[in-house]
Formats: structure tokens, sequence, C-alpha cells
């Protein structure tokens, strides 16, 4: 079953039911107005809402409408948790690496996660506006929208919880992380609004691809309109959604609708002409990594982030080649319009 | 204007305008169903609620019911946002006191600030479930919750879009802190679940206490059934609300429901003999301050974080005495139970 938010509707826009190839959608008021309602009330609407679906391939909707992703708002326009991993430790080993510093052993048995700001989300083909001096950047990864998840879960049962799967580009403001990590209480205005993919997913339309805890293809970044990055995100993720899950529930319950990402998908390489993709490598999901290859290899980045106007699109295709969750195309633009 | 939220009514509970002298209370499902859909849509319906609160105030309302906290949820059960600052600097020359640091000359400029879980709060009378490995500890302080607030809003400004101010506990568990803090991300496990005062009031309900973005009046809590702090609110605060609201807005609009906290509530004073309630000091708003006095003084702590069973009660009363926003009265116990 696939979910989308359209925008219009109010703040939490109205839940459309998508049909598989992405062509069609049809709102489920009746049911559920909101994906938060139906998050609250899964056990009681999934099957109703997986009906829908099911008529809605067979073209037994009369109403069906066309889908416009550009119409749509992220799955959850606003949400009550937005938890986000860094599971993938091939970026935070290339990250110490640039600036000389070792992992520290416990980084491959305690999860990096941050808490993000969840109450305004960008649409999935909304602009980021930002100040170029910030250092803006994207990164590309794989989240989940979790039920009602106990305190003291574990891993496996975590894995249970999993009600939905996405993209999602959580957007980072590079040159304002290093003032925020030295004050000591994490990041706050160097994380603006994430946006997320205009479908999510119920994990049984990901087949053999979803196993593990882990979501086994390439996740596709087109940057400025030319290939950027293709790594498999079920390569090289030290800590698959289960341990995620459980690690943010360690000390607290977590609440339906709560979303949990991976961090930027990054796949182990060589060096930087390996790595980049018209060199045959898998390329990278941020421009920080790059500029971290760049910073190994060359003493300083030579990769810049994002200025006003350049765009990066995010993307995950199945094995014949179907676009699963739409894509992310987000913009950047200044305060000024 | 007083509001709150009872727990019956489904996830979100039921809105009620609660009387002045916190006797009683009545449903307004009519106006809002919920505090959040209230703030969602406030300059529709703060009319309606302040003619409620007048009608309940005159005794014209019937179907009035006495108010009882103990049915009470956290105003917002809970919240797409929770920024948590440290505007009491204090409190922060204390913690690096304690360990031999200075505190950088940038932290009197550049507000300290964490962004909090807020999926699931739980209730002003509500238990603290935690292990006692964990060094459970409180931190008593005053917030705010906003309307909608623009990306880049500026503090003069961001005071205007203050809905409601009320009181938190934001529980922490020390034993996690510097092990989180040393992998850079900030807290998360180390922070959860936060408790809110029952009730949440109107800036227009403080009179002459509410000003310059700061809430003068003392901050009273109990350990144990004992005087443990009393310092004035609008002492010492080196970032009213207004410069936190524009801090948190710097980068991202935040959305109405907002809720942004003081950090702990801590008065200048001297040495640990006279900061005592005892020794007619105003006390400490958490248990991790006085043994920073205890460490600076003698080298270690001597006061034990909470254990299973202990109380902490916070309460703020105003100039004739009367209780304002009801008591947050949190037990802790064990996981079992």
């Amino acid at each position: 079953m696939k979910l989308a938010t359209l925008k219009s509707g109010g703040r939490d826009g109205t839940l459309v039911v998508v049909s598989r190839d992405l062509g069609r959608c049809y709102p489920v008021g009746a049911i559920a107005r909101t994906l938060q309602e139906a998050l609250d009330r899964w056990d009681e609407v999934r099957d109703d809402l997986a009906l829908v679906a099911e008529l809605l391939e067979r073209g037994a909707l009369k109403d069906a409408r066309p889908f416009d992703p550009a119409a749509c708002h992220s799955p959850l326009p606003r949400a009550y948790q937005w938890a986000d991993g860094s599971a993938y430790l091939n970026h935070v080993e290339l990250v110490r690496k640039a600036r000389g510093a070792e992992v520290p052993a416990s980084f491959y048995d305690d999860p990096l996660m941050y808490q993000g700001g969840s109450d305004s989300f960008i649409g999935p083909c909304d602009d980021i506006v930002a100040d170029e001096s910030w250092g803006i950047d994207f990164e590309a990864e794989v989240a989940v929208i979790t039920g009602d998840v106990p305190m003291g879960i574990d891993p496996k049962a975590a894995l249970e919880t999993i009600r939905l799967v996405l993209l999602v580009n959580d957007v980072t403001l590079r040159n304002l992380v290093p003032g925020e990590l030295a004050k000591g209480f994490g990041f706050f205005q160097s994380k603006p609004a994430s946006s997320f993919s205009p479908v999510a997913v119920t994990p049984d339309e990901l087949g053999e691809a979803w196993r593990d805890g882990k979501l086994h293809l390439p996740l596709e970044v087109q940057y400025n309109g030319r290939p950027f990055g293709r790594p498999n995100a079920g390569v090289d993720m030290t800590f698959d959604f289960g341990r995620l899950i459980a690690h943010a529930a360690k000390t607290r319950e977590m609440e339906a609708g709560s979303i949990v990402g991976s961090g930027t998908v990054s796949n182990k390489q060589g060096g930087l002409y390996g790595s980049k993709i018209e060199n045959g490598g898998v390329g990278y999901c941020c421009i920080a990594e790059v500029r971290m290859y760049e910073t190994i290899e060359s003493g300083a980045p030579q990769t810049p982030f994002m200025r006003h106007g350049d765009t990066v699109e995010i993307a995950m295709h199945d094995a014949s080649g179907a676009s699963i969750f739409g894509s992310i195309r987000n913009r950047v633009r200044g305060l000024g319009r």
C-alpha cells in the first residue's frame, strides 16, 4: 500500500492512497482524514486502506484522480517525532579521517542519533530556504514511520512497529555545525526543515528488497540534473532500523507517527577518484562526503556547497525500474523569496 | 485565561477552560476539541475561549465541574516542537566550574538550546519511569507555547508569538549525559519524557509578573516534601523568551504549538552553605546544581540523584499566594512498575 498527503485540507493535508505506479490517487477521508490519524488508529484502518489500494489497482474507483507529486506535502507535514540516526559508519569514518581523528570503538556498538525538529517539514517539491553562507547541503536517507513503541523494546520487536518506509532529504547547514557541536548541545540551527518523498509505502510493497530491517536498493541522488550518488541502502548499514528504533526508545516510549531516519546512506569505497559515479563508483548522498575525500587526498575541500538555484533530486527504483516513492525535488533559494 | 487538558478523550485529551483559582473547569469541545486545535486556529477561537473563562469566573456555567489536576495530561500531551534553552547562565557557570573549565564568551551572546523529544510527554501527576542507575534528576523550568513563528523573526516580534506560559519538569538522566555529549550529537536518551504543569495561562493572567519576556516570580521546588528551591525566574535569565524563540527560528519557521523552555532556573548565589533554603538561600531547581556546589567546595558530589519512590513537586504562586499553574507532582518508579 502506498500513501501520500495532498497539501490541500489544512495543516495536516489530506490523506490519499496512491496506485503502485504512482499514476493515480484516491482521497480516503472517510477512513482517515490525515496520515497521523491513520497511524493513531492503524489497526482499525489498515485493512480498509488496503482495500482501497486494491480497488485502485483494479481501476475500479471512478473518482480516482491523477497523482501529482508537486501537489503533495511530506507524508506527515508535521510530526511528533523525528529521530535521525547515523547508521552508515563509512560516513562517520570519512568525517573523522578528514580531520585526522579516530572513530571511537563504541560507535560500532552504540548508534549515533540526534533529535530533529519535526513541527514544519517542507514538501517533497518545495524550495529549501537558506542563506548560502550557512553551507547548504542535502543528505539522502531512508526513514521509517512507526506505530506506538513501548519503552525498552528490543531491536527484533522494534522491527514489527514499522508501519511505513519513505525517503528523506535531511537538509544540513554545514557551516553552522562546528559552532553548534562545540557548544555541546547537538544540532539545532544547523538542521532546518527536512523534506520527505511524496509517497510512503508499507514494508510489504518492497518485497525482497526489505529484509533484516534494511532496504536493499540503490538510493539515487541527482545534483543539478547529473547523477551524484547511488549507494545501496542495504550495504554498510551498521545498525538496522530495529536497532535504531530500540536506541530511540531506550528511556522513553515513542508515539505512533514517529519518524526514524537512517542517516546519510554511504557505501565503503576506495579513494576520491574511484568513488565518483563518472569513474564507476557509487558516488555520494551528500556534498560533505565528496569534500571529505577531497580533504583527505588534497588537504582541502574543492566541491562547494549548494548555491541559490541549485537542485537536488532523490529517488529509488525497484528491480523493474519503477519509482517506488516518487522523487524529492528541492531547489535552494534565499530568504528574500 | 487558563487552559488545561483532561486525559479523557483520546491521545490529545480534552481541552478545558480552568477558573483563575483552579477550582473549576469547563470543557470547550464546541470551540476546540484539543489545545493543539485551539493553537492551530488561535485568532478564531481566542475570544470565544476568553468568554467562557469570563462566564466561568462569574459562576454562570451550570455544567462547570471541579478541576482535578490528577485527571490532567500535560496541556499538550504530545507536541510538534519542544526546544529547550539554557538561559540561566549561572547554571552553566556552575557546571563548568565544577569541572574546572571556563564558560566560553560566546555563551553570553548565543543561547544554548537543545532539540527535545515531544511525541509523548508524561502528565503533571504521572510517574517518571526510569532505572536508578541512569542518575534521575528533575529540572524545574518556565516554558512558553507559541503560535506560528516565521523564520528569521527578531526577538521583539518573537515575544508577540507567545500564546501561553506554563511550567515544566525537564527530566534528565544525568549518568547518560556524559556519554551522549561525548558522541557529539547532543542529548537523546538522557532526556526522557518531560512533564508540564496542569494549567497553561495566557500572558495577561500574569499581570506585572510577566515583563521583558521573563516571568518575575519564584519557581518553587519541593523535593520529597521539603523545600528545595525557590529562585526567581525573572532574575539572572540571560536570554528572555524573545531571544530564545528567535534563536530557535533562525533557520526554520516554527509551527503553532511549539514549546520553548527556559532551561533550569538558577539565581546567582554564594557558595554551598548560603545557597541552601534552610540557610536562607534560594536553593536549586535540579539536584545537579547542589552537586556542583558540593564538587566545587569538597571535590565530590554528596547529594544522590532520585531513587524509586522519591517525589518532586514544582509550582509557582502569585503575589497573593495563589497557585498559578497548579503543581507538577512526579514520583519516580522502576520499569517493572
